[in-house]
């Protein structure tokens, strides 16, 4: 993998493009600044002549995701615009470490596109999970039913606040009764360590498919402009596994005579320093 | 004014009593971490010695105040809970220097509880300040109607929301119609400096009617545990006016022969260090 | 454990008492806000009525910290004096969630106090971590010599700052070179949720000795008046282990016939929950 | 002014080029994210058809920045590499809202460099400023001693520090009697918000004067590649004066016939919506 990412053809090609989420609903990347190289660059200041031997740049980011040193991830900062119905605004604003400008329902009129699922999305209640949807679809007819009943409601909400707005009513006011699947638009800039923070919690089945759709976007994006960084995070942090304490008690009654040899290692494809570290995990399952 | 406040006398009466705020919602202080005293200990950390000549604790902390070394007020803690319309928590999250825990539509059902204006409130949109309703009321029977199809909305969304909900279909989907005038709730965690911030924007008349209720209710409890720091905000920030470059050249051309006698200056009520600042503003209008 | 911490009882011991570290360094906790108990109030404002069937509040705390909803735990603040070496509050001035005011060495006289090692902490440079000493003492007499020096110095150090200020030099250049083994002391407020990242990080074993020190110390603080909480930080934070995609590929060659029966299961201590959790870790291990 | 600044003619003089600060230190632009325009277009997404009106970039710029809409100038971002003497970071470090990158002392060895100041700087103790320098220069013989002695005692100090280090002594530890005048750098990340909240602390008179020239230096390339956000930031905030409520009150007294007219306010270089402002200020006044 290149480090030196060509920026200016990355940019031709992503830099303002919209990519479509939910039926009305876009991630457009409006700008960033930095690439893998400037993780590098960042931790370089730190190590200083410490970090000579590590001579490989991909060597070095992944050394420092699987290490949280976080720090050298903040310097790349990215803007997106984002078009997003008020449920999953809700969601996303409360990742408090970015700068946000929305547009404000009390300058302007509200937009007249609502979010109405698709059929597939129509599930039932989790039994498993308190907060999510099922894997279970709710029969189609119902399921066509609640689309339509949702799809009038939006429209006679909104023909409401036209009302209200003919009436002379103020913005602000008429709009209460706007519903949470009424799309909303904002400008949103992070730093790429909160970013992958963002993207391990919404990226996750635990979150809302809706909020999801969106988070799946940005790491394509993510993926094409910080290759190195982004399998990273994949590799390290996103498709980790974590054992606690008790669970390792457990393991442990298993492994008593656990061995890896030079070779299979060798064939693993973890780096010198991961081997290191695996090994030393490895005596804790003992 | 006496800075040890008896805060077991004022947990009696203040600590979690709600009050109330617009039609359904309310603001209740769950807990709160240091006073006035609090403010004026951890300032004089920072100063060590060097404050042994300011003695009294008011002139420090109105000095604190004046002079931006908001650092101290940051050491006062602040948590409330919180009932208010999801449109004025959109605008309350905006401020990201807080803790907050927020009632989920994912977990729970939603509260069938809706904002719902006063008559009064229903005004026309303001024509000098674009984010703003103005002060004239609409006319009386236009109100009525409005505030009528308003509630039957209100219902006629939390109607249908039942009915998804007996469908079987998921909760985080089925509250996607729900207006933005839904109440909803949660805990928040605020630093006193950070506070006086939100106030600042959210007591101005600038800010929306709705929010300005819950601000001006935070202000009142402040008004009682924080007397001395409350006044300082009252008399430095949110009273004070500011004058840019441009404004301050167009004074100085009335005021050649600005004079205050020590007599007057004496009867001000500004401390000593105050006068000395005031005298040097003033040779900035001449 | 009963949740309900008799915070008066722990106030008489634990709230104004110094806890010495290094030479002349101490913790103190000063004031603090929340328990185990308001972590699990705030938690249940989230959940609402979804948060019936977890009847027992223990349960909750940890189900809350294995999951990383992180929320709760920001409810709790707490609020530390105390006096540590500057170098050692260079490395913990970088937790920037935090509320922090320190002596000034522009208003007011540097301490005559200095961090000087133990005979036990003159140790070699690390060969295999290049931030770390190793585990490997001097020899005593260079040892011996290596502090005697240092002590002459800081000494010498110090009578010019005296000499500086004598002369009338203003003390904000005079302390320029004070070296940073010299004392400061600050109050520092902090949320427990920002609290255990800093003792993840800094009792780790990897952080400098010095500091970590000070993280032990806050730790058997927090034992005493949060010990349901820290509990669950130690079990799934501090002391579980995580293991890359790669690494896990590579126990899964071990690992086909993997078993655990309900028994051993049910004797492991893990709640019901966890086993479920464990189960599903344990497939991905196949 | 024209707001399109060509980014890519400013890159080659400014992006790279090291600007010197006191005797060893520098600031130096490594990467910027957003131009004044970028301003313009965040404030858009915000106020939607509501801007229409507002047709002139410029004045956007400075109405945002005099009515503290300050979420637009986040979303500039701009990264710098600085050397600076250890006790001036410890000042700057302060400014939470920022990334940072410091060379570790623990990784690498510590620099040779040390801040002596001209002896212009060696300046008796403030009697009406506790925390600074005042204007009077101490007689030049002793002036010279004292830096003679600062100068000797930074070589003895890194003399002993090598010795140290020679003696296989960890770097972590040698380093505790380097002085907080050995240099240090950083990778310096924040957006343009905080960095004006930076600036106007840090340029005013009662920083201390080291930092004042890293200030300075940092708010001349920022007139350069934010020309007219700076000169907003210099108009409204940096040069403006605000007067408490009690101060106002005694204005009053003075100013009971204070009257502008029209023609006066036209040839003021106040913009209309600014006379309107300045017309309702003036009624303060009276």
């Amino acid at each position: 993998m290149d480090i030196n990412n060509n920026k200016e053809l990355i940019n031709k090609e992503l830099i303002g493009k919209e990519f479509k989420c939910l039926d009305h609903g876009f991630v457009r990347l409006v700008d960033y600044m930095g690439d893998d190289a400037a993780i590098v660059q960042a931790a370089r200041v730190s190590y200083g002549k410490g970090t000579k031997s590590v001579s490989e740049d991909t060597t070095l980011i992944r050394y420092l995701m699987r290490n949280q040193h976080t720090s050298p991830f903040e310097m790349v900062e990215l803007k997106f615009h984002i078009r997003l119905p008020i449920f999953v605004a809700r969601q996303w604003i409360r990742h408090r470490t970015a700068n946000v400008n929305e547009y404000s329902g009390r300058y302007s009129e509200m937009s007249d596109e609502f979010y109405l699922p698709e059929i597939s999305q129509i599930r039932s209640q989790s039994l498993v999970n308190k907060q999510a949807r099922s894997e279970m679809e709710i029969g189609t007819e119902t399921s066509q039913n609640i689309i339509s009943s949702m799809e009038n409601s939006q429209k006679e909400s909104y023909n409401e606040y036209q009302d209200y707005l003919e009436n002379g009513l103020a913005r602000e006011v008429a709009r209460i009764n706007l519903p949470v699947s009424n799309y909303t638009e904002w400008y949103w800039k992070i730093d790429l360590h909160n970013l992958f923070r963002f993207l391990k919690l919404r990226m996750d089945h635990h979150a809302q498919y809706e909020i999801q759709v969106y988070a799946n976007t940005i790491a394509d994006i993510l993926k094409d402009i910080l290759p190195i960084s982004y399998q990273a995070f994949s590799d390290y942090i996103q498709n980790s596994v974590t054992f606690s304490h008790s669970e390792l008690s457990l393991l442990k009654t298993k492994f008593a005579n656990l061995e890896f040899d030079e070779v299979e290692l060798k064939n693993s494809g973890l780096s010198k320093s991961e081997i290191v570290e695996f090994k030393n995990k490895i005596e804790l399952l003992k």
